[in-house]
């Protein structure tokens, strides 16, 4: 069986790293904390998590290393580290974009354990006292699995995962940075040209607007520099871009030419539906790099990883769901 | 004070219609519902309230009727009902676009004493089981306000408002319905939009889509020949759509340049967080039209009519809530 990890360190105590920690502690792991913000480390601390002094101290003997601050303080979070990493330990992080962690980790510790993920969970608020412990459950949880990703620490990832009660999506950097571009970047912009459109109504507008101008605009209440971190950089975003725009300029001409924007509606309405009502069923996977991109790539996920003839890597059996229509 | 009603018909029991039977029966007033679906009108009937065999019977004796059937129907509806409609009953609608409603009812009723209304309140979903008896507490109600509008009607529909809970913002057709292309129109083209974009990033993308696909999509849930009867011929949708598109696109051509989308969500950020951090006061009313529509073009809205001098219109006194900063 893949190891499962002695003692984890998390870096960054905000809304996701903050659930991580409390997610971990509740599964029984051994888990301490890192902010360099004290409001944050305090509020963990508070109620009783375990909070190093410095990123230094909580790393030093961590069999897994998660790196959970926003993109921008990766690379120096990697300097201040990168001494005290154990040489067999096992990093993740859980940024939106993969690429961007992928290189830095590459330059700054050429040598590690690095497996990329990016859990679908948290909200538009932020900071530990935003999150709760069970913010991960049956959150996609893309855990990223390069050419040369270690195969036995991204396995040993999908345990932990699966046992917080996640679902660990096997896919690459890039086709996870182009996937989001869609459901997380496109979503993001259109909210905010929303939030910023709307208000160019005048005072009448603003006491008008209800749920639909409510839950459209709801993620401009995201840090905004976290927003810019989530779409900078993503080449992917541009092209969903171009494609949002090509469909309301279409209803805009349409609507000035008097016509109707039931095509809009109808093809939006349907392509909601059809994803709500996907389904999904298990499937027997190989303990193979490449099937499980592939498993990735058709909307599959791990559930479990048993023993099937032995605990060596070969003799390991994954169990999975996947779309099936 | 102006006169309350006695008897009230609602035509149309869908997710408005129906909520506003069960909210005015649970305030004490005698009200019959119509609905030409048997699905609605059974549903209606089975949980006890008083459903009649036909529009003409429902309105027959009504002192307010409520006109809440979709837009496509509501020119058969007043033709249907045209002849039982008391000299005196007061007429309103609950429809998103009023400047059609008003040249309907002024086509098949011109003598009516009709005030436009629309409740901004409801869900995505449909249907009278969707509906429940608070659907309208705290909701913001524009409530027409034409120079031919009888006053006294308005004032009439104004009390009744206040007593479901709801937030009566006096305002014209053409006004509310410029407004709302902002913050109705543009937010469902938007989701629309999103839904269908989103779709196409694969099944890996649809299997990653979480909160903000969910919340953005979610209006795309709402049955496509309402959201175009909220859309269609409202001319100030194209400018909205124009200034949602100009950002889109502004940003997009900021990433292919290789900067970044900060701009845009910081201004969507703030706009968003100004419109959430309003605040309101108190203000004492005349009873004078011009000075009430004002007041809704400066985002207030009416909270009560008590009697100042006596009960005559120029005695009244309206209490009111409008922005403070």
């Amino acid at each position: 069986m893949p190891d499962s990890f002695d003692r984890i360190a998390v870096l960054g105590l905000g809304l996701i790293g903050g659930s991580l920690l409390q997610a971990l502690a509740r599964g029984g792991y051994t888990v301490t904390g890192y902010d360099p913000d004290p409001v944050e480390a305090g509020a963990a601390r508070g109620i009783g998590y375990t909070v190093a002094a410095s990123a230094f101290d909580a790393v030093a003997g961590a069999d897994l290393i998660v790196l959970a601050m926003p993109l921008p303080h990766l690379d120096a979070a990697l300097e201040a580290i990168s001494p005290s990493v154990a040489p067999n330990a096992v990093l993740t992080d859980v940024g939106t974009l993969k690429a961007p962690v992928l290189q830095a980790v590459r330059r700054r510790l050429p040598r590690a354990r690095f497996v990329g993920g990016h859990p679908l969970a948290g909200t538009e608020q932020s900071g530990f006292l935003a999150g709760h412990p069970l913010l991960f459950r049956d959150a996609p949880w893309a855990l990223i699995l390069e050419p040369d990703t270690d195969l036995q620490a991204w396995l040993s990832l999908a345990v932990l995962l699966c046992d917080l009660g996640a679902k660990p999506v096997p896919t690459t950097a890039a086709e996870q940075d182009a996937a989001i571009a869609r459901v997380i970047g496109l979503p993001h912009m259109l909210g905010e040209a929303l939030a910023l459109t709307g208000l160019r109504g005048g005072e009448l507008g603003l006491s008008l607007a209800a749920g639909s101008y409510t839950s459209g605009s709801r993620v401009a209440r995201t840090r905004p520099e976290l927003v810019a971190t989530w779409c900078d950089g993503n080449p992917a975003l541009i092209s969903a871009l171009d494609d949002a725009i090509a469909w309301l300029t279409s209803s805009r001409d349409t609507l000035a030419a008097g016509g109707s924007v039931l095509p809009l509606a109808e093809a939006g309405h349907r392509a909601r539906m059809e994803w709500e009502r996907r389904e999904f069923g298990p499937v027997d996977l190989p303990v193979d790099a490449e099937a499980l991109r592939q498993h990735g790539r058709d909307g599959g996920w791990i559930t479990a990883v048993v023993e099937k003839d032995g605990p060596e890597l070969g003799e390991l059996r994954l169990l999975g769901m996947r779309p099936v229509r």
